[in-house]
């Protein structure tokens, strides 16, 4: 199971009622933090999954609504008790960043691993189970997009494996992924499975207009999760100068990439209430969702 | 008039219904905002308040519950349309922390002139009618206490200034402040006015041990806002430690300093209802209260 919870949804500043746009994604009791701006660790508290278990933050870009919360963030996880390492991961400049971030947090109990995008924006890294790629946006500032996929392997084949000439009690390290070495020949793990079954996918797209890229890094997601910082086409021009997009945009994307559902994030705080516009994005894309503080949604394998 | 509010009473940590431990301050429309941890720009938005008329900020020391919120909050100051500049205040080191914090806020539609206080953790400014203090404090790394001091000058004395030689189009000038060269004669604002009268004082200290100098700096102060981790006796070894006070070394520290009122703040997030304490402070200073998130006070001179 996949756990996501959208933290915050507002874009700038933090308000009394929306927190900056984050997300928290939780597989096998390790959890994922993107984005944490000013008052992450607040909202994050209110959901309740705890702070000892970020392994990994990804960064989209260096705008203060994106990353302000770092200090604090990494502070809180320390007096939880952690002492593990932790591994962040942002565009290029990431390591400047933190070395200025890092003057208000300059002790912690546990190493911070940076790791940089490529001078393309993009990268991928697996964590365990799951697999973080990133590709390059059009934002101010360089800034990219991420997407999680979590890979999940064929059913065993009795029928396959009853085929090989290897002892039974072989059968379940082959099928737990590990290559074995038997009688001078190798047996790998797809000997004993069937064909490779659907996994789980969500992608995370903020701050950008939109890039012909996006569709394709999006295919097939659960769930995709997007800026509209304003619903009304009027707002177009100006968004266009400031780099973001309306729901009307982030909905053509969802239906272009062919996502299961889309919810929509990083309202401008003039924004009162998105739900208003809702209508806007779903008759582009009809499983569009306007998203709100800690709203939640639990990923499953398919049966 | 002097309009206060302790925006925030927590320590280490914004927790969902406290924020970090800052004061805001409105004299004559001007505002001073003391410290800025992670979240006070929420607090200080519930408030109501604004932002475009922040013209300084003090901040005690470096750890980030005290100044983690400062990108933040400038880039919505900016955002509220400021352009005039803006001084910071704070222990040595300030310039160092600020260029390292505003590698996300690099931009601003106003300049930041930074003051370093003096290598003892003192100093003395005038801004209006208003003289900011400092002095040293004993915590962990370098922090200071602040005082903020409204003069009153004496009443206007019709009998001292029908004494003078000088036509009376020049009492109010004079009246007003301003030094007056008449006939080669000079002519100063104490010669047309009674003696000074008591002005208003609120003082601020967090986070530290007692200080000898405390009871001086704060004395008779309308208002003093002090730290208070913890209400009870068992905790005060546990904070010898880490260089903070419980409620009742607060109380001790508002008698000695005759001051008329005492707010606690700077709570520990494992303190979750200060205010059963609150009789250990009062046991020792009567006026002793338990600070709360925007709690106000507002300061009249005396009649």
């Amino acid at each position: 199971m996949l756990d996501i919870s959208l933290l915050g949804t507002g874009g700038m500043m933090p308000l009394p009622n929306r927190f900056l746009t984050s997300l928290l994604l939780r597989l096998n009791g390790s959890m994922i933090l993107v984005d944490c701006g000013e008052g992450t660790q607040i909202t994050a508290k209110l959901l309740g999954w705890g702070f000892k278990n970020i392994d990994v933050m990804c960064f989209t870009h260096y705008h203060a609504d994106h990353i302000s919360g770092l200090p604090g963030m990494l502070l809180s996880i320390g007096n939880s008790g952690r002492t593990e390492p932790i591994t962040i991961i942002g565009p290029v400049g990431l390591k400047t960043v933190y070395a200025g971030l890092s003057v208000i947090a300059p002790e912690l109990p546990f190493e911070v691993n940076c790791i940089e995008l490529d001078e393309n924006g993009s990268g991928t890294f697996s964590f365990g189970d799951l697999i973080i790629s990133a590709i390059k946006l059009n934002h101010k500032i360089p800034c990219s997009a991420y997407s999680f996929t979590v890979k999940r392997t064929g059913k065993f084949d009795i029928t396959k494996a009853e085929k090989l000439p290897i002892p039974r009690n072989f059968w379940s390290r082959l099928q737990k992924g590990e290559t074995i070495e038997y009688e001078g020949n190798t047996y790998t793990p797809d000997m004993v499975l069937g064909e490779t079954r659907k996994g789980l996918k969500v992608s995370y797209c903020t701050d950008t207009r939109p890039v012909d890229t996006i569709p394709d890094f999006i295919r097939d997601s659960d769930l995709f999760i997007c800026e509209g910082m304003y619903g009304e086409t009027e707002m177009l021009e100006k968004l266009k100068k400031k780099k973001h997009m309306i729901f009307q945009e982030a909905a053509e994307l969802a239906k272009q990439g062919n996502v299961k559902e889309m919810w929509l994030t990083h309202f401008s705080p003039a924004l009162t209430d998105p739900k208003l516009f809702e209508k806007n994005a779903k008759a582009i894309f009809e499983n569009s969702k306007v998203g709100c503080d800690r709203m939640i949604k639990i990923l499953s394998f398919e049966e």
